[in-house]
């Protein structure tokens, strides 16, 4: 086990009676006034915007709005809600939605502190020093953002879209009530069961070798999450089904699926190859859903770099998939070992596409020629080579690329 | 899956460097002048206290001290550390020790800035309601209160051992290096295992039936347990095996291994029926180790309560140890499911006498003679009846007792 660093502060308020104590919750978490962020109307017109502002009528908090952040938000927005905050004499940021409202809510909250531009956070010319406190309503389970330390916005102008990390701007309270999210389109629920399972798989496949604790957390949410989400797609409001989702969705991310398994212990675990290949698809074309995009790269990355760690992916066969390699007398042991691994991410992709997913990029109407632009800023965010579980240069990249077609 | 509260704030800083970043992360946290509180010497031997005093001299943390905590802390000495951190206007407490330091840590902690008397918090006359920030170097991995809101004092005078239960109490700071767990001796390694364990289950047990993503998180951290405690009996330097039982512990009662059990959002899951039982053994007879008390109580309360919930016997059993009932044309449901739960019980059992640890009150050299005086105390302090899983009079109670012989 590798030395680390975690601190998961969010207080998480989970169940059939959360978004009610919304306000009473930020007062007693201190909160005076908060820039309310939403996403583009579904909390408008579903009336859980105005439920959660009853609450902070009640309990004395008051608040300014920030309304119409998009999926992957671009910094345009931010730098507007940074405006509104500081007009405004906000002391903290409530955030209502998934993990495009939750980011778009974490950059102005860092943000609002600086004097130059919150941009200059993400193309890393300067370290977060100063956040206001950021709360949640979590409408949308996936990013994992109501407990992380990441926050990822996008630049239209500049075709990229660019992670930052950091313990300061972990939300100081999480409100999760199950029954926000049985109204949810079923792509959307498995593309955010999909973003789920990536966030565990990065971790789990971060260069380090076993790491008993954490990897049994690992598998063990994995298992919960592929058990519960055929259920949701069947019945949207099975509630215990929908809970075990938003649940499992907070410790995919929130790093207790990764102590003792980075190589710096302050860091988070893993290189994130999945994430950042993925992270250039939904850059470049905005329509891909970042959870849908990992459906189709996560298993082709993986079957890329499995020879660099076998073992790996063979305990990550047996605990999850129950799948064990098979040494016979036509079978050698390579073999065997080939077709577990195998057979594991055969299973795994099964899975995402048993729930809709696509499983090429064809199916997202992209084509080989697509993928050069992609590979440009590619290299200008990650450098190369980059990973932590194998060293993918640019040429390893366009392979991992071209065997999504 | 039940509603939940669930925060567990505390910075774990975590390896083979931690005990010299002690100092470091305190100044960076805020602490001024910190209590040292530790234990009967064995922290002044081994130089621990000494290196902990070096990084707190070079961070610029001023301390005074207060040694001399025992196994099982009488409340007495509380009150004595308590008018010390006064005298010494301390801003907060940094316990080097195991879980009795800890505990006699954090009820000084939330006894100095209250007036009255600390034993009136645990004897519930008065909520605590204000505290001094605490941090830990953990030197004994069994009773998790480095990041628990559990705090347990006995009263000698009284003949009493009673806990208490508060976030506002779980420490800010822990520091936790495996390496300093090499030398413990293998009995209180072993009996630490055992606490971890019966940590788990009281939240596992806990009348509510199964939570996937809580399920698996336990049964997770009881296998990772089960196959390191050995490792660690045949080579004591054994840094994963240490590293594995450290991190288990902490996870074990910070209640992630709880979320959605409980029958109350704020209250922590479980009945802690065998937690109940055992402390009555070691205020009683404070000889006994608490871990080796829960090694003789937690297989004799299965095996008188499973058939209140069998799946939930049937989920461990198969989780943990792989054991499903075997319906066969001489052996119907009703005695396959038996034959399954008791297997799984025997194997837990069997566990635990292979670390060493005691199967009989016997062992302990007491007799059936010493039960009514445990009883007598065991309803003043948890009521009757008692328990989540199923309700227990002070007669299931005897009875319990009786089996353990």
């Amino acid at each position: 086990m590798n030395d680390f660093v975690f601190c998961s502060p969010t207080k998480f308020v989970f169940g059939r009676d959360a978004i009610d104590q919304t306000g009473a919750e930020l007062a007693a978490a201190g909160f005076g006034k908060v820039l309310l962020v939403y996403g583009q109307g579904s909390v408008v017109r579903s009336g859980l915007l105005d439920r959660v502002k009853a609450t902070l009528d009640a309990a004395g908090v008051s608040y300014a709005e920030a309304g119409g952040a998009r999926p992957n938000p671009d910094v345009s927005w931010v730098r507007e809600a940074i405006e509104k905050a500081r007009t405004e004499q906000v002391d903290g940021v409530l955030a209502i939605g998934g993990g495009s409202v939750i980011d778009a809510a974490k950059a102005t909250a860092f943000g609002v502190p600086y004097q130059g531009d919150v941009w200059d956070f993400f193309v890393k010319k300067q370290p977060i020093e100063a956040c206001l406190p950021i709360a949640v309503v979590l409408t949308i389970p996936a990013a994992g953002s109501e407990a992380s330390s990441s926050c990822v916005i996008s630049c239209d102008a500049e075709n990229r879209k660019l992670g930052t990390n950091g313990d300061i701007f972990r939300p100081k309270l999480a409100i999760m009530d199950p029954r926000v999210t049985f109204t949810l389109p079923t792509y959307q629920t498995a593309a955010g069961v999909t973003d789920m399972i990536a966030h565990i798989c990065e971790r789990y496949f971060s260069g380090v070798g076993a790491v008993p604790v954490t990897d049994n957390i690992a598998t063990g949410l994995i298992v919960a999450l592929m058990e519960a989400a055929p259920r949701v797609l069947e019945q949207p409001d099975d509630y215990d089904a929908r809970a075990t989702i938003m649940w499992a969705g907070t410790l995919a991310h929130n790093d207790i699926a990764g102590c003792g398994r980075s190589l710096v212990p302050t860091a988070r675990a893993g290189g994130w190859e999945s994430h950042a290949l993925e992270h250039e698809l939904s850059a470049h074309h905005p329509e891909i859903t970042h959870g849908a995009g990992l459906a189709v790269v996560m298993p082709a990355w993986m079957r890329y770099v499995w020879k660099s760690d076998p073992q790996r992916f063979l305990d990550f066969a047996s605990d999850v998939f129950g799948i064990e390699p098979v040494e016979e007398e036509f079978c050698p042991r390579d073999e065997a070992i080939e077709d577990a691994v195998t057979a594991a991410i055969d299973e795994l992709q099964a899975f995402f596409r048993s729930l809709g997913m696509p499983a090429t990029l064809a199916d997202f109407g992209l084509s080989p020629a697509d993928i050069d632009p992609l590979l440009e800023t590619l290299k200008a965010s990650k450098g190369e080579p980059f990973g932590a579980f194998q060293k993918l240069t640019m040429e390893d990249a366009r392979a991992i690329y071209l065997s999504m077609f």
